[in-house]
């Protein structure tokens, strides 16, 4: 692709030849047909070396290269380079006789569905969707379009997901929430009745798992994006466009904002609230309410600059403290003693 | 279903008019003919706005609306009630031409097994029990009555587990557990030849990973939940009646009492022994021993009483003790000087 | 098998008669035809109540009982024992018919794949590797020789592994990685278009998920040892021999060295540098750059020796020390009181 026909796709100006454009890579790796990309000013020194034929930056890094792509959201317009030149995963189209279809589902004729794939009962799969091998589609379930179903996804019977949905490898949809009554015997079962709903332009990490919710409803708003191995409970409701990063786990019936950023291996009790654009670093334990838009972290979470300091620069310090405080008391008596030494001897 | 005959099926007493209860909902979302439910007098309030055509509650709250099923332990007549409106997952019977049941292997007639699910030689599959897509059921594997195999759950060969139990989705059971010698050029794989057994009515949650003894068994005792993406190591003993929250893992060769709660993200360190009745909190570390019926948290682990007081209300305060500290130093160190100055002038 | 040829095969002196050994247990467990081991001291009492026929050790211990196989390595030499007893999982052989091979897949004659396995278009499967139940392996994807791809993982599409390589239950290798681009309406993807490397001899856990590059290489080096459940974003390179114990999270672009041990539940930022050698305490947090050969523990890391005495000795002493700060504070605001008093009564 020329890049002139690049630069008209995307909107952008280009600086240099108007060259071959034949893929994309990192600085380091780009070979001279290829399109790179600089960000993050850190590495601008790989300017100098690279042998991309053409960079996409921001402005003040253009003239450094021979040829750039000169962008304002160089990670958009990342985006949407690789997109032309990805080619989707997977190597069949159309419904494989290998698939099981339930002759009472609806699968779109343009959809596609691997072999070993599973479609119950009443199950909706609509246009433009892929189901890969080993991936299960309940009965009930209302799958949207342009969805990918990735290799042995689970998606249980009865749950409803919008359209532009990715479900990576192994994710689970829909399992029953964690839900027991305790009697004089045991932990006696509490069935798991309720659903999943998963809105447009979600996605789900590999062997993440949602449980459908109890009675009602297991939401994920439009937009945001879970990554692998997540735990997310039953009743639990998460907002609009929030990065849910790897291995989080949210306890059940927590509300979770719009916008909210939890970083990998966060934990959420359950009915928690967090209020819209909350951050909370990475493994921190956050119970009860969040104020929107604070940045926390610790466990229990505290306001974030509090527990930098608190955990970074006072707890490899805390031995020493111990010693200093000691120090001071013993300092203390001795100087009571005196005081009271001198006033015995007066 | 007859509001009368339900109160006959639980043993209960029911106020107001002998309604058709057509399903159960949460007090937000019932309908007219639905049941709902009050356990928490934090949701007391709803009891105002509901819509619900009869409440299941204790006596306190029975005056509150005008049709009440009372109870002394809601969670556990809930359970029955939604046991009686739930439908099970799941849109087929029988054994599916399209599973592989190898010649060898024992399914009972009343089994249910799905179309691409596996079950290798040997193997036996109880009365009841309903092989979901996808699952694995390896050589010599015996599975009790009653059990349910969610799709894509892997039990591997060799094992044993008992009645009524339900693994969800994904879910693996004895896959190999970690164990190498070291040796001079690497890590030397230990065959992990033992078994896991697992006892009657054991939940195993989505994407959980249970694995073999190197040699000799790992076992869940009877009645203990465990909730998704735990990972359990090889060897490892967990007592009766157990609650393992999601993403908990427990580390090789480790003994749990009954009784345990471990909240969600524990990790529990190899060798390590937990008393029964021992609750630990969530995102603790725990290794060595913990005493039958303890309360603790943190990593290490201590009393959680300390812990809170410590984490919670210290940690936030750490950075200012420091200050303080300094503080008291430079006082007690002017104080000292104008002492020694007094002496000296003396 | 005789004790004396297992003497020969594994190279080893024997001490009292030469027994059939008929398979290897614990010291507990085992039986007088059976072979078993002592590593620890701490057990040495076992050796009085054993019923093993012979017991692997070290020469200060095989005095101590009739039979006895000395090691230097006893570790090593009983993977080398149990290796002979163990009978690999599975029962069948050979390419079955109800697995989907695509038309240009090439697989070795002598690998097997299993019933419901699927192997996409271009890929190879090499000579004596197992396809499990339910594994898929993609398009273009090459899998070495003596690979064991155990049931329901996934390897996507365009990526390599090498030789004896073991991917567990559930295993996903090559999800995409978690790349949005922030634009005013949404994340948007940034499509992951890299590919995934494993070296020889590397073992994956059970539901283990190691994600794709976003444009190059994620890369896991010969003869690491990951277990279940564990995270690896993209981009990520981990060195030769390293140990990845159960639920690591390794952010993107992160560089582990070799023979590094990261510990359970540890969480690795993204753009870390982790050191050759370095060993990482479970749960700990780590960002940024660790020293080669370095011990490091807490969140965020500190080392080892510091963190243990900090969190295990001074936190649960932590709400004690601000009270004696807050006495030590009232007693020299009394004593500047006195010696102000004693001033002003000058």
């Amino acid at each position: 692709m020329k890049l002139s026909a690049l630069a008209t796709e995307l909107g952008l100006e280009y600086t240099g030849a108007d060259i071959d454009i034949t893929g994309v890579n990192t600085l380091d790796k780009a070979g001279n047909g290829e399109l790179s990309f600089l960000v993050n000013p850190k590495y601008q020194h790989l300017l100098e070396t690279t042998k991309a034929g053409c960079v996409l930056t921001s402005g003040p890094y253009a003239d450094k290269v021979q040829c750039a792509l000169i962008s304002d959201n160089i990670y958009m317009d990342l985006a949407k380079v690789v997109n032309l030149f990805a080619r989707p995963q997977g190597c069949l189209s159309g419904i494989s006789e290998l698939a099981y279809v339930h002759p009472d589902a609806l699968v779109d004729d343009s959809a596609t569905v691997y072999p070993f794939a599973f479609i119950g009962e009443g199950a909706v799969v609509g246009p433009g969707t892929v189901v890969f091998a080993g991936a299960y589609v309940g009965e009930k379930t209302h799958v949207g379009a342009q969805c990918i179903l990735y290799p042995n996804c689970v998606v249980m019977g009865g749950l409803h997901l919008g359209d532009n949905i990715i479900l990576q490898p192994g994710a689970v949809i829909g399992g029953d929430g964690y839900g027991y009554a305790q009697t004089p015997v045991g932990h006696m079962k509490i069935p798991q009745i309720g659903t999943v709903e998963i809105e447009n332009d979600v996605e789900v990490g590999s062997n993440t798992a949602i449980d459908r919710a109890a009675l009602d409803t297991t939401r994920i708003k439009r937009g945001t994006k879970i990554d692998n191995l997540v735990q997310i409970g039953h009743n639990v409701e998460i907002g609009e466009h929030c990065l849910v990063i790897g291995q989080v786990g949210i306890g059940g019936s927590t509300i979770v904002g719009n916008g909210v950023v939890l970083a990998g291996q966060v934990g959420v009790a359950d009915n928690a609230k967090i209020g819209d654009g909350v951050m909370v670093g990475a493994q921190s334990g956050v119970a009860g309410s969040i104020e929107p838009g604070s940045k926390v972290a610790g466990t229990p979470a505290m306001k974030a600059g509090t527990f930098l300091k608190a955990a970074s620069v006072c707890m490899p310090k805390l031995p020493d403290l111990f010693k200093r405080v000691k120090k001071l008391e013993k300092k203390l008596a001795s100087f009571t003693e005196q005081a009271a030494g001198g006033d015995s001897n007066e």
